[in-house]
């Protein structure tokens, strides 16, 4: 294939290591360096991955061979990159969320404005193949009108309480996952939304004023409504379910096991090991599908379909969710910049 | 069995004809009369399941052959029945709900406290099977301290308009059960509530300033979480689940089905004529074990397991709801008499 | 109803248990007597499913009250009390299987003959909903023509010695109920058996030359080929399935369970208390709705549908393959009379 | 890695292009050649897989790159390779099955014996992470003592007639991975094996004295029984399944699906494209966890896991279940060479 894309990998933490090998897998793409302020931990990813290590930002940006970047730092960090790689024409992948403050992302949508580069937000989920197929039994409605959508996501444990104090909370680190699905999933984003949330797990969280247990309703303009639960603790492993009732059908996906054997005995018939560790596991080829997506928008021309506007979208929901929940009121979102 | 309770069935419409078989199916009720202030329509009730004809009340109360009333009247009525009887030292079995109007089930309760007879309150899906088992799990400690329940209640479709007019409205009429079970398996009753309802199947329900698709959030004392998920139309069936998460554990009932064939093709594998079609049908054991319950209790001289607190505290938690769904904001129940 | 049939309920044993409330619960039938040649015996019975008490078989055949005979004796009587019922005009159903013997079952079809009084042989797993409605899909064309059948019996535990050496061997007594049902579903009756039989169990039972183990082989006329196992263990409860290949198809009964509860933890997904504990629980329904045809067949002036003729076909085919574990050969059933 | 094995890969047909792709993405196997005695057939696969073109088979075995042997060609010259690599001390990994005739994999034998380098048959269904894990739970002694093991495989549609006449017959060629599955799990081969096999699906397969339709009984040693099914038609798809019976409980493995989806509707709860298309799709993993077998035990110096004598064995079953089959009479297997 000659249309491959040379890949400046930005950053060197947990998600460089999801993005890494697959930009290493896949064909069409080409790692030509990853970058890292501190050039003995990007060296160390190099050793892994290949790619030439950088500690420069300016040489990054300025190499021909670099034809995108795949932002993979630190969440408060998303903006200036963005700002910077779209300045300097390179196409961009970002890792979700966009930022934690929607003052930034609109900085973030002025800089694309500015320079309107390919982008694309890494709401990896939709790129899962159970989610993308239901959605698209919806689209050629097969089940009618939407009249319900439930969200299912928990995870096995609680993270670090410094990956808690970092998150920006738990509504816009991992609900907003959901909120994106069920939004992409209805076509339609909520007029307003009710939220719950206790802390039930970590007390260090509660004492961060951060949930790990929260339900969540959205009301759509449809009509539809939408629940959301989420639970940072889950002891029979990640919990990732999706379940939409329409006019004329459900539709409704199911936990991924490792394998399919089924025991029988006196007391209980039985599948062991229920389910894929956690999300690196879960979604290893959702992650692989996204990186696929934008490269295939990037070389066919055409705007991925994960978008700056998503991301502020969900942002502007989850932080109305949080509000919600601290407050015990129904919160409409900002979506007006 | 020697100890045969006497049984007069008040009321001669759809819930008279889900009691008057089974009273005479269980070996320790002996269906005595059926009452209805119109002769007639106690003839046709009684030519189809025994008993002698009433339209009498002040005979039926009078008769030493009546042990207990079994009240399947027009919900409004139930309070002026609940009040005689109790003033006639009978046993009472009534039908949910109480009543759809707080100030009317205080009536109730205060002729139960004046004139303590043995009392049950319909809530027939606490006896039914796959729930009580379900509960009987929670309450041995099986999957530890709860963290969420959700309960499904999915109609398949809209009832007469003369009905809906009638029955205090969505959340009084069928959440209500919901409430109920979720607050049984629990042992708490919600400190809050959020609702939101739409009307998007029929628009005379909603022309009542009713809702036929709703979404209720319940916040319990412990900390655990609610969802619960109605809906007037479901196409594929009378869908009925129950989810219970804890800290070592999750539970779940699954709807029945008519039938234990799958079939599988070119196209799918699949099961068909999915879900028993309806209440009647679906719970029908409940029924029995419910009126078995009733039964058990009076012989042995123990109050049944649902009392008229029981019912007075759904009562307030749905009535909190519908305000909640009509306002957009969170409510908190009135329990206090 | 007008059209009820006085019945004699022919023997006290394990199977008139099994019938006796079941005549009684079945509004078309009337429990006149219960006969067993010892009174106490027929006391015993009739205090407990009503009836009047009898030891004289001319005086039940002679009664113009009893219009039909259910017979539950053992089995080495069944032919004799066929021939007495068929000579005293009396309709007659027999508990399967019709005798251990070709030459007798040929002994009662020919009193059947002379006598054509109306018969049914009671193959109850034919009326179990769920086999009933596969076949009546195989039938209807939905899966195309046949290739494969296959039929699962595995029971909880071995039966005592003594009811073995009575039971005509392992295939007589219970693989003949698996033949029947695939004779039935498939149309036709196999060309061919081959069977292999181990004592795996109970070595008791092998020392009386029989098998608690077995695995069977039948080829059809058509080319469809049939496996049936069978075996007197089972640790995970009473196994019973039908699975039917077609060219255009598949058709599967699953199991029945108690509950439909589903229990997630940390070490496994799973459902208890795994199977219907054995065939009284399983086919309960089963063997009502065999009265019920015997019934309907009765009053409707039709022949009942499982027939002397189907009765003599399975055991000559069990017969077969009995002789088939022991020789280790393939075996052509004898058909002919 | 230091300890890679260079690989020449010889054959360019079906299964050379299954192995192709797996032996680049090993990190221990490097494909150093690939061999067709047709210089452009060599030429068109290094084209697709790497690696350098030969049709010098002395080159080939001559060259000291070349570590291994990965035989893929026709069936009818598995011995000869087989013989000249041992002859040249390389390691080998041959495709099942070894030959179709008991003569020609005794010499195979005769030929390991006198150069005994490592070898290992490509029984890949033992390497399915499915059937591992059920032998696993086998072995040990989950469910006790087995008493019966069932293999269905069903394929969806008839291979070519020119592949059924160079197969060896279906048993040789598809039933032996069921025969060898179910050794490999029980730990012991049949003392005897009766088989009845039809053509239903394609004329021209019977036209050859082959079948398309099977059943397969073996017995073993122990006293368990065998029950394998074969197809060569199955309308929804690739159909393999595997059931143990033992004296504390049944292991079961389900089919694989391509997605999680379920869908409800008003007629029937299905999940849809119900398998993996074929082996290649099905069997892509057990493929390469098969390569890796075979690396693994080369660089530990220890015997592969599948040997020649598993090979011969499974072979010496299939023929004589291919004469039962013609012949209907139970057959005892050769072993002896």
């Amino acid at each position: 294939m000659t249309h491959t894309l040379g890949i400046a990998l930005m950053g060197t933490g947990r998600m460089a290591h999801v993005y890494g090998p697959k930009i290493g897998a896949h064909p069409g793409l080409r790692l030509e360096m990853i970058y890292n302020p501190r050039m003995t931990s990007a060296e160390r990813a190099t050793a892994q991955y290949g790619g030439r290590p950088m500690d420069d930002l300016c040489a990054v940006l300025a190499d021909p061979e670099v034809d995108a970047v795949v932002i993979a730092t630190p969440t408060d960090t998303h903006v200036d990159y963005i700002e910077r790689a779209a300045a300097a024409g390179k196409a961009i992948y970002c890792e979700k969320p966009l930022d934690r403050t929607l003052a930034r992302v609109d900085r973030a949508m002025a800089a694309l404005d500015a320079h309107p580069v390919p982008f694309m937000l890494g709401f990896n989920r939709r790129f899962d193949p159970d989610n993308a197929m239901l959605r698209a039994a919806v689209q050629a409605g097969e089940i009618g009108a939407l009249n319900m959508l439930m969200s299912w996501s928990r995870e096995p444990a609680p993270p670090p309480i410094d990956y808690v104090r970092t998150s920006g909370g738990y509504f816009v680190d991992a609900t907003i996952h959901d909120i994106d699905l069920v939004c992409w999933i209805a076509g339609e984003r909520p007029v307003e939304v009710f939220a719950a949330g206790n802390c039930k797990f970590d007390p260090e969280i509660g004492a961060e004023g951060d949930f790990d247990l929260t339900m969540t309703t959205l009301k759509m303009p449809s009509g539809a409504l939408v629940h959301i639960n989420n639970s940072r603790s889950c002891c029979y492993g990640f919990d990732q379910r999706l379940e939409v009732l329409g006019d004329r059908g459900m539709l409704q996906t199911r936990n991924h096991r490792d394998d399919n054997l089924v025991r029988w005995n006196g007391d209980a018939t039985e599948a062991r090991k229920p389910l894929k560790h956690f999300f690196l596991e879960r979604y290893d080829r959702s992650f692989y599908n996204a990186l696929d997506e934008f490269y295939m928008a990037v070389t066919q021309g055409r705007a991925p379909s994960s978008t700056s506007a998503d991301g502020r979208a969900a942002l502007a929901i989850a932080l109305a969710c949080a509000r919600s929940a601290r407050e015990s009121i129904a919160v409409r979102p900002s979506y007006q910049a």
